[in-house]
């Protein structure tokens, strides 16, 4: 259940605006940041950004009731996604990461038009760090099917730089591995070895962990990668590297925190579905037991 | 897209009948049973029951666009549940079965009464077979997360036979190594080794699949169980189990197709969603390419 004072929400459900606010005045830069996913995966995106920017308060929403997104039509994740964003803006955010591929693949315009807060998705920072760190051209992806069925990252890498080739692969096992916890020894190791072999093959030297779930099995994909190919092979992180954009971002726009704005509830979490199952999961994906932070189930 | 003529339905929208008909007439008789599952586990279902009545034509529909349901609160699987059977009973089906552990545990006797056709589970024959097979009255039951946490199959051994104690594990890393199709290699034996171990430990001498997804790996885990006991722990297959009961059913109820019957059509495929992203996990379940089938999208 959700403990605490919240501040009086300055959006109407609509996601308009209702108040009146300086972004610029430090006392509206302590409101928090929303970070929204279908499920717990995005809490991996939300550890990026609280060991990044300690100072910031941050919104977690889960749609725990309709994950997965990835199977889902576009037109749907859409839907899903507005009704998330509208939630989160009652939450009085001051910029909303959209911590979800499938979301970041297909609605963040119409998020962005519909919450007037900056949008910032997970593709873009990771294709960004991924064309940053190969020098030879050829960076590898690993995301779940549907990720990689949507485009997004080579669409991303392309309109970053041209001259990058873009080496995509699913690589669905990650996902159940990370949430059941399976995260070292041969199981991890033998997948894992299955998945990067044949990006290995294609000669990439760069490795964009393409799923907010991955992050989980860095450990295990570095192991194996300096295993195939020594250290050339540089794997991203594309919650870091989201984390990086947003202070960037942040700081660009003058919407830094105070430095003692997380001193209270530096995390909440919204779910829609299940709060009860979802202690254990949640608590490996954050790397801090979730049972000390505020877990609130809401209705979309 | 779907070739063919169907029978013209003989119930409403809303399920009820609407024409004059007697079962025991062997014309009748002919038309398929319906088989229903959230996705393409209940494929294996399918299978089995084509393996064990060759006569029988069958009208399969998987929910693909809302799968999975185990995660879903029961009233949301129930409203799920309701839509598929409408859509089923508008095929005219002499009979439904659920291949789907979610749906067995929460919505039969709604089915039945919706239907007015006989419905069968796959929760009790998969129960029945492994109280049957068990002598020391300690059964295993591999399962996913949320047919465990449902008890659908303590209270099914239960009430069969109050003696046998149940020992229900979940193991879901089987459900991605089917869909992927990674069902033989290192992988797969080390993750059985894993959900094995402390079944063993607990003593079962018999262990139900209980999840649709599993019979891909079955011969894995026959492999595994071998190895760790001996041919003393006997598997059940939860699909086979239940082609059995239909049989059994059919005979009984009199609804037995003539020897013709599957010539023409013995399988149509139904999914709610991406019916392209379909046939290649599809053909894996179902050990045939379903390229060869009938598949329909249709909208609920």
């Amino acid at each position: 259940m959700f403990h605490g004072a919240e501040p009086r929400p300055r959006w109407s459900v609509a996601g308009r605006w209702t108040g009146c606010y300086c972004p610029r005045v430090a006392g509206s830069n302590a409101r928090p940041i929303g970070v929204f996913d279908s499920g717990l995966g995005g809490l991996t995106v939300a550890r990026a950004i609280a060991a990044r920017l300690p100072s910031e308060r941050i919104v977690y929403l889960g749609d725990t009731a309709r994950v997965p997104y990835g199977t889902r039509s576009a037109e749907t994740v859409l839907r899903y996604a507005q009704a998330c964003g509208a939630r989160l803006a009652e939450r009085d955010i001051k910029l909303l990461v959209v911590a979800c591929n499938t979301v970041s693949a297909v609605a963040l315009d119409t998020l962005r038009v519909q919450l007037d807060v900056p949008v910032l998705g997970v593709v873009t920072p990771g294709a960004r760090a991924g064309v940053a760190a190969s020098r030879a051209g050829r960076l590898g992806v690993l995301a779940t099917a549907g990720t990689i069925a949507s485009g997004a990252y080579p669409r991303a890498v392309a309109s970053l730089d041209s001259r990058v080739e873009v080496f995509a692969r699913p690589a669905p096992l990650f996902v159940p591995l990370a949430e059941e916890g399976w995260v070292d020894g041969e199981v991890p190791r033998l997948v894992a070895r299955r998945y990067l072999a044949p990006l290995v093959e294609d000669g990439v030297d760069a490795l964009v962990l393409g799923c907010t779930h991955y992050p989980l099995l860095a450990p295990v994909i570095a192991e194996v990668a300096a295993e195939l190919v020594g250290p050339a092979l540089r794997i991203v992180d594309s919650a870091e590297a989201t984390a990086e954009e947003l202070a960037g971002l942040l700081d660009a726009r003058g919407l830094s925190a105070p430095a003692d704005a997380s001193r209270v509830a530096p995390l909440s979490i919204l779910v829609t579905d299940r709060p009860a199952d979802f202690a254990s999961p949640a608590s490996r994906f954050l790397g801090q037991p979730v049972e000390t932070l505020p877990v609130e189930q809401i209705d979309l």
